[in-house]
């Protein structure tokens, strides 16, 4: 039999493989399969969070848009990312690299380079890896955490009353990476005589090529003493992490577009192409922005400099977008499906 | 500048990675790149054990010549192996899996089938992974096990008059995939008439297609009360694990040829094909067999019906075989480099 993945995407094999590693009988893991990280009791005073990722070029990157340097910082913060968002301190990393014969030594160097300077930033270190031959350039990197096994925030937890919070702005990244889209075709057509015009767009170009873990954000939770009952890191688009939010938490959700946070730069690059910010807030993805739910009795506690209201947990399964007119609609999750 | 990987190799390309990420100040990692596996202090009776590597279609395998099952079961073993030779018990893992369209959900199931049973049959836990498209079928596993601090082994620390030891048999997964290349070319020149003879070769398939690691082993030392000066498990080839040991652990060894553990499939094999067993065991890979270190008057504790003596260690930093004949030759360490 073949059925191709596309079939059931990357959602259904997840829930085929689930089936398939069946109950975990190890009561030391807190969580398995299913959330940012995983996490493994190491004693009544530390839980260990681990995540992997893997950036597979074609797929997930182009070496004519990404510096390899770049790539290496992102590589790492996309994971640094994960672990933040289970409220956990990121501490090491693994590195596999997959290095085909298009890739030189100098690019792999800048590549760590780039990776070592996000580790030195977030208190990382890089204790081990491996590199081999490959087709494509491959990276696999993994990430391990640590946080207190009571402060550790599940992507379950939310519960009916919660509000829904974010910090800093929305759709920013994909808003970069429109422009740089749109400068490559310009240069393809102007030829030589293109000179690009990145200052304008400076913030979103740097919002995709250089994205930001909000590991600093987890701190000022401690700080504040609040504890999310929930919380997810923005990879895929907001869309899509509310619904997993919601899901997780055997709940529903509200979301009011007067409220998402849009940077004035993603507003007017929706306005060059003649999209909609509101789009691009919900389904942009990598903008690595936390959202979470908090008591309401929480909400003063938090600097609203850093984190907006931008809708509440309700009863039932339905999350819906409340538009600005007034009028709601589902909020289905789309995002991003590399099988699709 | 474009320097190609090729002409630096592998370990070359290590150097200057290490010169990138520096000194580690982080004094918690106690073994940072260049063991089977990074060493991690989590307090004064617990060490964690991080190990990652990465199997890439068509470079480290071939689906048509290894079931997806077997795929899945082998790239665990060989991460649970590296753990093993750090003398700790291996206990969670993560997969990442990178599928191109040719992969099949059945395939994809087949594969995490594999993995579990190897899983359950060393008490590790898969606690989570990623899924994504790719070019080519790509496993990154990330292995993670613990010890006590001072029960872990590392590839430094063998001492001049220590004994060269080594578990089971060395070559057999060699002559195992010799076996099935000879029987995919002459199933070629034949077609349908063909009918392959593989119930001579059993031991040998089984050895490449299903190799084991020696967690068994690591109970027996500490029952036996021997703690190894230094371990490494054989995947690259004999020749080049025992460079790696005396390199780091800064002396010579010496290596009897007439001592070689080489089981009798695998000198029937190398005689078939007209090749030097001695060559199978010194250069054939895969064995995931121990290759450790102990002093003299620990030997006597060991079973000698699992591990061999087959030289001992020396001071100055020459590796030498010492033939059948009496003759005397450097070992050089040839091993795989999967960028050659």
């Amino acid at each position: 039999m073949f059925t191709p993945i596309s079939e059931i995407g990357e959602f259904g094999l997840i829930d085929r493989i689930s089936v398939i590693l069946g109950e975990v009988a190890n009561e030391d893991v807190l969580e398995g399969i299913g959330d940012d990280a995983s996490v493994i009791r190491i004693d009544d005073d530390r839980a260990e969070v681990v995540t992997t990722d893997g950036l597979i070029e074609g797929v997930h990157f182009d070496l004519s848009f990404m510096p390899p340097e770049h790539l290496g910082a992102k590589s790492l913060t996309v994971n640094i990312s994960d672990v933040v968002a289970m409220n956990a301190q990121p501490r090491y990393a693994t590195l596999l690299l997959g290095l085909p014969g298009h890739v030189s030594v100098e690019m792999v160097e800048s590549l760590y380079r780039g990776a070592k300077k996000v580790c030195d930033a977030y208190g990382v270190t890089i204790v081990g890896g491996d590199t081999t031959g490959a087709h494509q350039l491959t990276i696999g990197v993994t990430l391990i955490g640590y946080a207190h096994p009571d402060r550790v925030v599940y992507r379950r937890g939310a519960q009916p009353g919660d509000l829904l919070c974010v910090t800093g702005d929305l759709g920013s990244a994909f808003a970069g990476l429109r422009v740089l889209l749109r400068q490559r075709m310009e240069l393809a057509e102007e030829g030589e005589g293109f000179s690009p015009n990145l200052e304008s767009y400076r913030y979103v170009i740097n919002r995709n090529l250089t994205p930001t873990a909000r590991l600093g954000f987890v701190r000022q939770l401690e700080t504040a003493g609040v504890l999310p009952h929930a919380m997810i890191d923005i990879s895929d688009g907001l869309a899509s992490e509310i619904n997993h939010l919601a899901r997780r938490s055997g709940c529903g959700a509200s979301v009011h577009e007067a409220k998402l946070p849009i940077h004035p730069q993603t507003r007017t690059v929706a306005r060059e192409l003649e999209e909609s910010p509101t789009h691009f807030a919900l389904n942009g993805g990598e903008d690595y922005e936390l959202l979470f739910a908090i008591a309401p009795e929480d909400a003063e506690k938090l600097d609203p400099g850093h984190v907006t209201m931008i809708g509440e947990f309700v009863e039932g399964e339905d999350v819906m977008l409340i538009r600005e007119d007034g009028t709601s609609e589902r909020l289905a999750a789309t995002g991003w499906d590399h099988f699709g």
